[in-house]
């Protein structure tokens, strides 16, 4: 009977966090969707094979391979997924999409305007051969944010007026706890901008419908250096960022990222005023939508519980109420990206996408650099 | 490297609703905990071929059986997972313990006190054997419940005074929801009473480390007919079900199940006030947990999000703030399941706890049926 | 211009709690409402000179009387207020009304169904000469609450399937907490049950328009002895009652009022689940309420801010989001039942709303005392 | 009796919004606190005889002036309380300082910094005869923001590293909505800048104790014309402002001031990060106070409720979970101006903490002029 669907062969690079989320999802996915093509989970990348090799049998991959070009060149993969950090993504996805191969690649797309630029350009070459790329925003796929573009994009907020989005941590705000890649530049790219603001900047513009077209920025390191093995090193990222913006619509919109929000684990929050309806959500409750519609003495900010089976991604899941948890955010999306492949569309969020949120975190690096001077976002083509 | 952990055969009963959750949680185990024992999805039981194979396909089990006899009997089975209606549970579990097997029931561990004392006394002689037998009430394994029961147990709350637990939902709210067996009591047992204020009556005797000695109860059936087919039926169980009680301690308790409380999803609640702290739970935030103890001008009850790798069972999984969903709560059940096979130890709850829920559940319609007379609880030897 | 409107000379009887936030209101609901009589602090009782005097200057009272019967007696007294504990309730009500002096009297209406019949029989004999009578059951007077019976009364939730309702305290938590006359029989009538359940059964019948007809209950007296002066004195009273009803449609309710919920302040709830929309209430929270009605995709429970000038009582104070406390229930109050005066209408609650509550208590206590037995509400005139 | 205390004269200028609650705080301070002196209600100042009288009646004014010179002259009048739109208050207070009145005076002090300045040095004049002066930003008598000062000053939450603050209102949001005088320049200086975004800015510095040095700022008009009589009239005030800050110790904030966000009727919020701990607060639901300090696994925000007697303010009031309305923070206010003028002390804040926050907005101003450039605030003397 599984002879019946067609199975795509996975290589995926990287096997910490982001591996980990991905092979379940990849794992999982065909439990309860129905895609049209089946994942395999055919090869882990890896550089150290000892531990490459204890992740695959974790996470159930058939086979390690120690060199990334090594795993894209095999006849087994059809589809590379970068789970490394930002500083590999633009070598990987490009020698990927040249071979061939499509590509689900970690967030954000890179480190820079111009990587994002050149994996772009690659991807744009490879579509023409019917070669996917997508970029994994995944909170593109909670279904209580879906269920908010949909709001949206039918008209029911209205004109929109108003965005205020904040992505608040606090792992870091212990100044003792101890350096790690993501603090450093040559890795991470940025800080608290790129590894969280990147999400907020995606969603924003996937919620509304908009662009961010400028925007003044601060960035700060509050602690900057931290324990190292032995000694101290030096941390060469920001901590947080904080950036004003306007949307393409006139819309003004404010943004928050920072590591340093004590008692905030993962609040991801975006609220959208429009004439005719708001609408908010935190990622601390990522099972509820916040909607609010004028309607006279009855009006008010309603709890919407998104597990209804109407709601998207929902109805192959529970019954109404059981809730859903972040993994199930990378599910959404490889169901998602299973289905375009096989029907021959590009898969959303593209890397024009994502090239689109490298120029926004890029403006304000600028402007923060600049003392908030506003800083124009430039024009994808 | 597979081959360093020992494997156990999975057969399991019924593929609906809880055989999904159940198959995932066999499929993800080993992908997350480390248990002493890796389980095989062997068998899968349901009585038409075509579904059972179609379900076998979806949820990945190896193989089928028509007839549940025949996959107790089997030697690839070691464990036999009962996810069919309360009627069936005692016949099934009864004959696997008998044959050698674990077993894992799903909740209500039967639909009558006898039928739970049959599989009570079947478990222990099983066990003299090192078979070993849970009952499914998936609840006690949500992290925030799991911490909850921890604070108990290390006196936080001090004394308890009152125990108010509440499991509403809503989906018979609309009397022209269709007829189906959760509403016949030859099949269901009973109705909200049994398949919702079982876990409530588990719950709340988990966490607080006390037995229900005696209740006052009253049932209501507010819809007695209902749609089916082309025409209509009876519906011969509890709509609803609400209930006093006294606890072994001295604490006073209230319960209420329904399936009518129009707005509430999977509002499963719990909360207890003791002379020196209070916690307070409700599923549709399962990753929340309400704390107060007494501290002068900043007492107030803490939203602690459990999502800390120190929580129970929140260690394997995502960094704090990234939610776990419904379906988790299946997978730390088997997963302590499979360590206590492995370690010779009773798996908790066992059977002996299903059937002291079951007296409780007895106790309640019998002063239901007697106009709310205080009903002692039978003691469980 | 003071002349255009008549002043209504109010003699109140007690100066503790009660009696300051009852000055509050007299001395402020022409500052805000436009009543047909102008209320005129004229006397205020008090057994103890000196108290009674500081508190009426404390308090802006002209004058002050140490024996309840000369301020009944005194011409410049239209109106007695009674503020005192429940014992002595019901002699000085008869003796006001016979004199012809309309009486608000605070909740409970009396210590006894006796002697609130004799209560309301008096009532209902004054009513016939023009002269009123009011129970103060004051959360009425919550603008949520004035909406959400609005709400019931307009059908919008269809058929009443739930009530529940609880009324949490924590200041008994402490078992060192000293002895007051609220903890004796003799004075108080009854503990939480009569202190805390009469306000959440009135709420319960105003806002469902319904009666209880019969109660099943338990009570429990968690600390027996408390600290009185040097030594210990008994608590002669229930600390929490808890009772499951029947209301006079069919539908079923659950109650309950402890002083022992540690970190609950003042949890005066109210649920109710109809055939169409569910709403939920919480003091602690009381410009809110919540409501849901079933619309698809977009349903929720909404919390509706109570604060918009067409809610009831809200347009004569502050804008939108600007919210009322505590003490303007008994502003809203007393503007209502000046305005009935003036109209020669009935008040409402009056005091046959306050022999039914007084019914439903008495029944919860002799179910209690019969192991909760079921207990018919007997019915009123 | 009332003789016990020296009263003080008490001139009010307007009779709107303001002026009522206002007049509610002089009514009712000394029911409920001993203040070291009792205001007389002497004289309501009103350009309208007859509107003024009608407003005196309502108010308890016990005479009216039609000019607020003749206001300052009388004999009568030891305090003016300015309640008029920000054109005037520069005018009106300085006179009254001259002539040896004390002052309180609405927010924001000023429409100007030019005319603040004059009014702060007016004030410092006037200090020096023991003349007084107050800025009446009630939002600092908050009993909840007035504990967070205390939290903050005595080292809790150990080093600020974020504020964030918003002031949302909706009552703007519909584009019909009729033109007043708080939408022209010429009347009230800005518009949600100086309406809502003073109140945020001083309690930001009164809140964390610091100075906002610096600002990046934006304002949107997006409704430019509105229906006035038969036709329309431009708006010429801003409909909102944003804009990023620094604080004197180094942290990083953001604030947001807008009338159009639909569905926040009085959301005026504030969250305070620190090293040791973080607090958060909405009035919206005032009486609250979210504080988290870091305590391992019952780590949590908890909800204060600020209704204990040991709260500030707190203790004249209502028990426990009683809540306090937006009014009483004008009386918490003038009760302890009466008292900063008995104890001939400076009462806060002053005109100096005025100025302050009308440096902050003309740097606001001046940024969003500039496109968003960095603009430092100036420093007070």
């Amino acid at each position: 009977m599984s002879t019946a669907r067609e199975t795509l062969g996975i290589g995926m690079v990287g096997h910490a966090f982001m591996g980990a989320v991905h092979s379940h999802a990849w794992r999982s996915v065909h439990r309860f969707f129905d895609p049209a093509l089946v994942p395999r989970l055919a090869v882990l990348g890896g550089r150290d094979e000892t531990r490459a090799k204890a992740a695959a049998q974790r996470f159930g991959w058939a086979d390690v391979e120690t060199d990334w070009r090594a795993l894209i060149a095999r006849d087994d993969v059809d589809l590379v997924d970068i789970c490394t950090p930002g500083d590999s993504h633009a070598e990987i996805a490009i020698a990927a999409l040249e071979a061939g191969k499509h590509v689900l690649c970690e967030k954000p797309l890179a480190n820079s305007v111009a990587e994002a630029e050149a994996m772009a350009e690659a991807a744009r070459r490879a579509r023409e051969r019917g070669v996917r790329a997508m970029v994994a925003f995944n909170y593109r796929r909670v279904p209580a944010l879906a269920h908010a573009r949909n709001l949206v994009a039918r008209g029911a907020l209205g004109e929109i007026r108003h965005v205020r989005s904040v992505y608040l941590q606090d792992w870091l705000s212990d100044a003792q706890a101890p350096m790690t890649w993501r603090l450093k530049r040559e890795h991470a790219g940025s800080g608290a901008l790129g590894d969280l603001g990147a999400h907020i900047v995606d969603a924003a513009q996937f919620v509304t419908g908009e662009h961010i077209t400028g925007v003044s920025g601060l960035t700060n390191t509050f602690v900057r250096q931290r324990p190292s093995g032995s000694g101290r090193d030096e941390v060469t990222v920001d901590d947080c960022a904080l950036f004003l913006a306007r949307l393409s619509s006139g819309a003004v919109a404010s943004f928050e990222a920072t590591r340093y929000a004590l008692g905030r684990k993962n609040a991801m929050r975006l609220e959208v005023n429009g004439s005719k309806a708001s609408l908010a959500f935190d990622f601390e409750s990522m099972n509820e939508l916040q909607f609010y519609d004028g309607e006279g003495t009855e009006a008010g900010f309603r709890r919407i519980l998104v597990t209804e089976p109407e709601h998207p991604y929902v109805g192959v899941w529970w019954p109404p109420g059981h809730l859903l948890g972040y993994e199930h955010t990378f599910t959404h999306e490889v169901a998602d990206l299973l289905d375009a492949i096989a029907a021959g569309t590009d898969p959303q969020p593209g890397f024009d996408d994502g090239l689109r949120v490298q120029r926004v975190l890029d403006a304000v690096e600028r402007s923060a650099a600049e003392e908030a001077r506003w800083t124009a976002v430039e024009e994808s083509r």
